[in-house]
């Protein structure tokens, strides 16, 4: 925890600064979007147990993770019940094990009959049962089975069967949601998520097997108008923090966007019309999620230190290891309102990658430079 | 440090790879590169004091740093000479003061006299002399003045006479040179990074000011067959571990890449021709460097787990945070070959970015999976 003097004007740069004000209003927005729909956050975007009481503030309830790190920490934080939302593999049924042996209520997600078959032994052998949901790919983005694929009502039978393992239903991420760019392409993504996971949970009922659980959603269909009749639940995570891509996609406004680096100009270089800043590809993190969208915003946007004034026309252009390279899209950057040593704020692509460049947040208020507090963040596996 | 059972077959998989014999190899081929002209190895890219050691095993001697936080943590580990290759502001100062203060000998670069002039006071206000390098920009890269740009001798002469500053000679880094892949080209751009380091360095000496240090180097500048004659010093980092941008560069192989992720198979998404595995975005950085080289491998190559055969013709297509997906050149990767939680390395694009999604080496002999050793490393500002 910083002295109470912290501000965003002194401390070592770069910096992830989070803006408490926007978060929350984003999180308003999520809960009104679902309405009475169950939200199990994603947690693999803000990895920070401060983030998940704000998600939560009467004490945080189901959540959603990338990692068995997360797992472990979110439990070590009181966080009891946890979906673990990437493919399991029998060599990672011992980490989940010890948790559920302490009491943690951890789902897992398979898609595949013999590593499903595999997984339930190496449950049994652990002493758990162990509860699964089956992956369902909507969209052909990643992983799952296709919804009207026969094998899943028939993977749900083994699982239902086998006394390592418990069926608790099916889950789906329609990722493909990421290349929309208008609310007609994004209501019909979001209804081809709906539509699958129903369809597929149909499967498990029309074969008299249970499926409490459909578990569908990523930050734009969820935000989607869109109906979520038939899901029991929503898993989103990027929306509390909002970025650049998702901006493009036209679900947050720039202004909505939590998550800045706090950077200070370390050169002018002006024959190329460069401002180099000491945020680069470690702190800002090398992805270009919006190289293939509407707005290509290089490596990010500039604010002023407030973080709430978009400086037009700049982006950062390139990044190296520790140098970013500011550039104007025409002309000269301001070379006079950004002198050597003065400090921005550089708004990210994909607040998921920055974030995990940095092991905390520097809290502040929108519009104020005043570091209010200083949150952890956890990052690996 | 693990039990001497840990094997890269059976720990928590991803996780960062080290070929010990690899690293030890590339150490020897730039020594022997560089002959006797001394080599201050750019530790960015290991960031860990045991890569330091192996890189001077009778005591090691200078190294530069892309951070404070470089800095400060190898003098804490008792590496006493340390340049700060990124351009020192103002602020920053403070930290350098602090190192010198408890015996550090730290260099610092700037090119911008305002800005000198000002680091200079603030060095002087913390007490401390500070040591400067100009930057010098030989090939449009990044930072620095143009060799004949007379601003050179000027801002060398005020380092030299104000009672806050110590002028220590002229640095340079051909960062263009990543973007060669022929000798030919590599031995011009070598030639340019030289010839402006010299071009600048005469300025200083002819304007009757010392010029004691001239430092130059990348990886592939240093190992282009090229005279070093004049320089003083050759700063280079990756070549430690080399990468796959490196061999496309033409100045390692693929089988000189020390440094690999450790993978398992969590699923077969037969319908799109993926593998895919738990190393993602996330383990693997989003860093794109192959993708405009001769050859683009995507997010990284496949090898087996022991490390030493390159799977033909497969890649990590595409990465998702936690997911990386394989898919191969041509037609169907090879399902048999590679089950649902079997096991492969991924060798990097990138080395300095992959290895900063870590906290630790798992450091392996070539062709082995038992972990000999682990080295921690540290990431941060």
């Amino acid at each position: 925890m910083p002295s109470t003097s912290a501000d965003l004007a002194t401390i070592p740069t770069p910096a992830l600064v989070l803006d408490r004000d926007r978060m929350e209003h984003n999180i308003k927005t999520m809960r009104a979007a679902i309405g009475d729909l169950p939200l199990r956050p994603h947690m693999k975007t803000a990895k920070s147990i401060d983030v998940a009481r704000s998600l939560f503030p009467e004490g945080v309830g189901g959540i959603t993770v990338s990692t068995l790190r997360e797992a472990e920490y979110f439990f070590a934080n009181g966080v009891t019940d946890v979906l673990y939302a990437v493919g399991i593999v029998p060599d990672k049924v011992g980490r989940v094990a010890a948790l559920v042996r302490k009491g943690a209520l951890v789902r897992c997600v398979v898609d595949d009959i013999e590593n499903a078959r595999q997984v339930a032994a190496a449950a049994a052998a652990a002493g758990i049962t162990l509860r699964l949901l089956i992956e369902i790919d909507t969209d052909g983005h990643r992983a799952g089975l296709a919804p009207d694929d026969p094998q899943v009502s028939e993977l749900a039978r083994l699982i239902h069967t086998h006394p390592g393992t418990i069926l608790e239903g099916i889950m789906t991420h329609a990722g493909e949601s990421y290349g929309c760019d208008t609310p007609e392409a994004l209501a019909a993504i979001a209804e081809v998520e709906r539509a699958g996971a129903l369809q597929a949970a149909h499967q498990l009922t029309t074969a008299g097997l249970p499926c409490p659980m459909v578990s569908a959603g990523s930050t734009p269909t969820a935000l989607a108008k869109n109906s979520h009749a038939g899901l029991t639940e929503i898993r989103a995570g990027v929306f509390v923090f909002q970025d650049l891509v998702q901006s493009n996609i036209g679900i947050c406004s720039i202004d909505d966007i939590a998550l800045s680096v706090v950077t200070t100009v370390i050169g002018h270089q002006r024959r190329h019309g460069w401002i180099l800043v000491d945020a680069g590809g470690m702190a800002l993190s090398k992805d270009r999620g919006t190289a293939a969208q509407k707005n290509d915003y290089g490596f990010g946007l500039i604010t002023d230190l407030a973080g709430t004034r978009v400086m037009p026309g700049l982006k950062v252009a390139s990044a190296n290891q520790e140098h970013g390279l500011i550039a104007a899209d025409d002309g000269e950057p301001p070379w006079e309102a950004l002198p050597i040593g003065s400090r921005l704020r550089i708004l990210p692509n994909h607040a998921c990658m920055t974030a995990a460049a940095h092991d905390r947040y520097q809290v502040v208020q929108t519009g104020s430079t005043k570091i209010i507090t200083e949150w952890p963040r956890i990052n690996g596996w």
